[in-house]
């Protein structure tokens, strides 16, 4: 199906932070730019069906980024204003782009956040369930209406904090997605297929595990799929890679409606070059100024650096 | 081309250590087993092609392990023995089985290692240099005449204190093989596919960077390659696994005299099958009960594994 089409299938739900973040990287800095899961997962998924954002902001959010995402097709009606500050996130990265320094967290109105869906939200097929408080991710499951497909998302601080919440999270998502040093604390295994394989036991259908620089994998109960990071000489600022890789993902996945084997590992491809693409700019600028025949050509570029013939 | 009719093409000629290793993993311990890079390229070369081995061992080395590798249509007319001891290597691995802890280290015979070929070896078609010092493989590619393939691997420790001799080896090479830490310790560099676009300037046509666990990446000028680990829910020792990878590369490349960008996409994912054996058990335990039927299995499964449709 020709991406420039434009989008059609969906829509999707998409649940996080909304935030402005402060980074460097050996490659240079920029100042409280737009971030936050949800806008770099939304902003991703946008490119392939509508989106419906549920978040909060800061009344110091400006008009400029509300115009931006709405911009891309992404309904706001479940963005909520709250008095106060909006999140701020301020960290560096050295050489090694993998681990994140964090510098400052403030999060502001998004300590009171509350999902509330829009009632016609609560209808949408697919979700996505950006990394917060496992316990709003259960919150907004809660409120929705047999979705057809429901992703999901962590981080060390759940996995150490809120052990047992999470597990009812996986219980009732199908797609669990989480890297690989995340993986490995929630099971206590070093060994990331044996992980994978206990993921699986915890519910969720489908596991992915991202591996920043070397791709993804992903396990299910009859399948294994390996993904490679598609391979770029510069990358600016790593933020954000994961959102965006589970926000084309998702995006992809509600487009086509195929949640096969096959159609998963063609929305993971696609996740993937939605992250290759956002790395290379800060904030989520790259995105801005994509287009569908880009994502194609990467598309076909990862397709022919993981051909080979039998034996 | 079916494996089970047994090796042709070639001969490969491999030259680096044979050693006795000492190995303890969280899995168990070997004591003094079969080991050293030549041995374990060898083994598993041998499963594509005559094999001619130049090496050093000592007074101790058993008849047993000699008939072993024998019995693998090794030629051990280049391997020399000398008074005194075989190389001896010890150490361990934690849970991060890419890691290896080496408690002692006694080259014994392998100090005075000048590899002297046998005149017969000289006009060997396919080349493996091994991790030695890099005069020591400089010396080999002086003693050939036209071979038709050189592939070399090294370590940090030259790269740190032989670099030149390494980068003229490295400019005599058709396939430079290294791990990650190595490219980016050879290159200054952090970025993997920017050094490995550095290497290729170094003289090789083709540049394979090991990444354990994450599989490898093959860069040439005019293509990238992307082989997956493959996946073992248990790794009981990794030794050896890089130069089990190298042994099954040159092997398929002499079996097939493909060396085509096509045959080395082959001859990487046929390097992957047999390091994914070897660390399935301790030294070369599993390569001595493999069976060739199991080798094309296990390529299946990876070729599966990698398989996405297009958009």
């Amino acid at each position: 199906m020709p991406l420039s089409s434009g989008p059609m299938g969906g829509p999707v739900l998409i649940v996080g932070s909304v935030a402005y973040d402060s980074v460097r990287t050996p490659f240079g800095e920029a100042e409280e730019v737009l971030g936050g899961a949800a806008s770099y997962a939304s902003v991703s998924a946008s490119f392939y069906c509508p989106v419906r954002l549920v978040g909060v902001v800061g009344e110091d959010f400006a008009y400029d980024h509300v115009a931006q995402l709405a911009h891309r097709d992404i309904d706001l009606a479940g963005l909520k204003r709250l008095p106060g500050k909006t999140f701020r996130w301020a960290g560096y990265y050295e050489y090694d782009l993998n681990q994140a320094h964090t510098t400052a967290t403030h999060l502001n109105v998004f300590e009171r956040f509350q999902p509330e869906l829009p009632d016609n939200y609560r209808d949408t097929p697919y979700v996505f369930l950006a990394n917060i408080n496992p316990e709003l991710q259960l919150s907004v499951l809660d409120q929705m209406r047999r979705p057809k497909l429901v992703a999901c998302d962590t981080m060390n601080y759940w996995i150490e904090g809120s052990r047992e919440a999470l597990l009812r999270v996986l219980a009732r998502c199908d797609v669990a997605l989480m890297n690989d040093a995340e993986a490995r604390q929630l099971c206590g295994k070093p060994n990331l297929i044996a992980a994978g394989r206990e993921i699986l036991n915890y519910g969720p259908g489908v596991v992915i595990i991202k591996k920043g620089e070397h791709g993804s994998i992903m396990m299910s109960h009859d399948s294994y799929f390996s993904a490679p990071g598609y391979p770029l000489e510069e990358v600016r600022d790593p933020t954000g890679a994961g959102d965006t890789f589970a926000g084309g993902l998702i995006g992809y996945l509600a487009r086509t409606g195929e949640t096969d084997d096959a159609g998963v590992r063609r929305a993971i491809v696609t996740g993937s070059v939605m992250a290759s693409f956002v790395v290379e700019d800060f904030s989520l600028r790259r995105l801005f100024r994509l287009a569908p025949e880009e994502i194609a050509e990467r598309y076909h570029e990862i397709a022919a650096m993981t051909r080979f013939g039998s034996l």
